[in-house]
């Protein structure tokens, strides 16, 4: 089973702590001993955060921003690398061709961003699009996809599940606003959408739940999934 | 003045014509001549369409497919560059760094596609965005944003001017599904929104028609000008 | 048995079609399936030509010429991939140590041109040379080499083998006028002596034919056998 | 005048703050405008501080902290980019090549660290030897260069000035223990050595004191001065 | 005037001597403030030949030896870079859009070779014709072409003048023969030809040799006359 | 056991001899055929000493002398290369990270110095802490780690065993002198220091003894053993 895991910033490092760190490690070393091919894509968090923020002030543009946050998100694989054993490429991969290679000769990949104006959501939607993953894993600081803001409204609903089409018609207008941020950025749901990708998103803040959902397919996040798609037996019976 | 112009593949090289090419690299050399520093991002056109077909029927998937049509572009930059004279980085630029630095420097710099998941629309947004240009101009096949797809519905009407605010309310609904296709596409409009830059859709098919648009600021097309934003004197009088 | 294979652009890509890359994708991965190591040199075709064109009518240079023909038969080398599968490096190799590492992994390596100034012919035999290879392949428009030019003289003969030295005293004279072109080219020639190397040179608009020639010894081409060099029996029996 | 400036990551990012990031900006404005080419390395700070503190908890080895330290300088380097004019490399330089070629083409270069086992304050006097710079300035947390730690003996007393072979005299026996540290490291002082360089060491926390010592030879901290070097007015007179 | 320089291994390095690269450098020099921009390929000399001899004893193939050739190339091309000021590239070039874009912004660029089965002669040529050179300079231990080889043939006579399609008639059959060299290479000569460029092939023993012909149309080797060329009045004249 | 081998270039080309060569070539693979992980580093010799000498007599200032040498470190590395067999990475490693990465796909990685100011002794020292090596061996020109130099002092005597520490303290006066040579230089012992490493010196003319100090812990040479390190059991043993 080949999976594609998007850590994101808030969930790996919202400040930088070497145990939650070393639990993510071992997290992905235990689905990588399952049988798991893995490809990680890593956020930002608050060091990112930091960056950019004093950039904003010193009058940098949104490219230079990107490019900080792309940066940060590159030191963030390096530092999750360095508690990764000896299946794991050394190196962070700056580019798809690089991190999909990786995977192809059986190391786990872990990368950040890539290029500015795509956010590492988009990234992980990417990669798993080139490997042909059997599942895309969003760790995020939500759990799941609702058809409001659960912070601000407490009617807020959650989705089980939803189709990669219902997905893109909930994220538009959660992304008309410059300011907004969606659990999953309009870019990465489109990328899900014109590969009718299986997605997960889920709180990401205990990894185990990332070993249930890969390895048992038993999470309390949002399955997304493809029209027609076959059940995902795959995770419960490999 | 700074400029970025997107030349769609469809405008330049819809199949391959020397006088086309010949024609653009003029218009571009005027520019130059006037004083424009200049950033060119050109699409892929009827050879990425051909390429993209038959690795689609070998079972290409979508980012294969997004590098096969990077390839592309950057072989007809690499034609338009030999078309265009001393003043032109001779080698087409992988990212917007190298675009960025020639162009400090100087120097047009021509670029194609950067990375999959991102198209050339949204590259020449970014690159609109990193090197703080005055306008960013789209020749397209289309003349300008209309409030339905022309070729379809005969009462579709064409915006003579937007905010990016409004640009990305109108492209949102046709990015909807999947194989549609906006005059520029979601992603790039956003960009626009996030920068509040200016820009300019115009039917691209007359090279003349993109000189008069920056030199003169007369274009049949649609404006994309920022709430608040000073007026475009600078390209009338310079 | 190690094998370098070069896909003449006529006999890949005269104009694109996928039918054609999938039959030399299945004769590749056959020849895989046999055991044997691969390197594939593919050709620039028709699109290569018609950018060529373009780029002569713009007054560009021979050099740039050269690099319009080498992206483009890297595009080709990208397509080729996109129908072979998991035992190919997914990235072109844009040189020989790119090459050679891939092949030494276990790979097939998929590659156009390298520099300027150097044919694709030129590139595998070099390549050849640097892995070691037991057998040259040149699928070409030409069923081997002739005394002459076929297409233009009725009595032209074939040679059913040549050793290096021959080869090279037949090219001589057909690469004397700057417009010639001979079924495999002088440097590759000069490079095929220089190495010693064992080579077939066989009209390749059908795939089979390669499989014949490298699993069989049977075709209906030219032999390059260096003097002195042993049976070629290893295809036969391996 | 050409002068290569080290910034101490404790000097320009003991934590993230804008303001002082912009203070050193203009500072280096100022010496530019005056007629300075400079070179500038930048430490890691509290950020590098806080990411080798995690790895070291994750059993990371000291290659791999060195790598982490790099990246973040690099990182830094940008930050302080993005608040410099138009006069900057806009991309930080990875090796001394991209250094010299970008501060022998007129730009400000801003880099960080280079490789593993080389700090900051070496590659800043590796820098200064290739560009054969008029003055190496370390802008660090002490105020020059004492005969004991000034933080721990209240009598140690600072020199006023050093020939390059008695700061490695000073240096050695303050290198010996693997957690010590100078204000300047060995390696930088044996490079400076070698090259016969003149050196400013000096509290950096104020940036006028970094154009107080370039531009008119006033500081309070430690002059290195080869013997028999000549007088430095050149800054003063220029 | 632009022009490229082909320093061939024996005349610049037969073996390692400052005051040899010295002469060069100051010729180069002059020729720069006369107003040349120039392009510089050298060849291996005596270093080349002595690790390629002891790598053919250690049973390298001909690939390895022509890498390890092009690496003391590059080597050579550094130390002639130490000897000239601040007008040349700092760095050798490694492929020809590096050079042209070193000498397209002023500099003189100075490179090895370029790829294995690729001479430094034919190096020289493809990067005069990718940079329009008027004239292509081969200073060589032979004093322009003969049509014998003048060592072994008392009788040989030199060409005074040949038309690029004569050059490549004269070269053929000296490199016939795999151990055979020409005084200027065959793919050179056929780059020559297909470029229809303007050489002269000359002894390189005095530096001097090279000024005079350049700079005064005056030399006693060998001029590649394009037939119906213009008269070389521009540099008597320029 | 992994082991980093410092293949000084006084040991592996005083002078360029295949010999010699080809006699370390089949040391290292009789330590590969017995289980070993190989990383090499190899210096510069009489080549590099002979284009570093002309270099100074042109008056090239100390980081084009390190940069000279560091090319014909490279080239003797690749020398090495081609009499290694198919275990080696055929490809000189230019960076800890290639070099890492070719141990860690299970082969030998042949490099040469890494960076300007940082020897090759410090490379092997960084390269064996990056790939946690058991044994970090320096074959050199001394048989050794003596008190005195022993080509000066008869009376100079040999330590048997060293601590990191100490032997630090043994090399810093031996390092003051800016032309003083210690057998391993001071940056290399003190990265052995901060990373705790074993390690042996000895003289490194016949290669046979780096054999013998690998499988069986025999050697004449000096120990450098960490305070409260195992025994050294695993060689002799395994």
């Amino acid at each position: 089973m080949r999976v594609v895991l998007s850590l994101g910033g808030s969930v790996l490092a919202p400040e930088l702590d070497a145990g939650r760190v070393a639990a993510y490690a071992n997290a992905i070393e235990r689905l990588v001993d399952e049988g798991c091919e893995l490809g990680v894509v890593v956020g930002g968090g608050g060091v990112a955060r930091d960056y950019i923020g004093a950039a904003r002030d010193l009058d940098a543009n949104e490219v230079q921003l990107d490019q900080l946050g792309i940066d940060v998100t590159r030191v963030n694989a390096r530092l999750l690398i360095t508690a990764l054993g000896s299946s794991v490429d050394p190196s962070p991969a700056h580019d798809y061709d690089e991190a999909a290679d990786a995977i192809r000769r059986g190391d786990v990949s872990v990368m950040g961003g890539v290029t500015p104006g795509q956010t590492t959501d988009a990234v992980a939607a990417a990669l798993a699009e080139y490997v042909d993953a059997d599942l895309l894993v969003y760790a995020t600081g939500a759990n799941g996809i609702y058809d409001a803001d659960p912070n601000v409204d407490e009617t807020a609903e959650q989705f089980a599940e939803l189709t990669p089409e219902e997905l893109v018609e909930v994220i538009v207008p959660m992304s008309r606003d410059a300011g907004a941020s969606a659990p999953v950025d309009l870019l990465a749901a489109k990328l899900i959408q014109r590969a009718g990708m299986r997605a997960v998103v889920l709180d990401g803040h205990d990894p185990e739940a990332v070993e249930n959902a890969v390895l048992r397919g038993e999470h309390t996040g949002t399955d997304v999934v493809p029209a027609g798609g076959a059940e995902p037996s795959y995770w419960a019976q490999r």
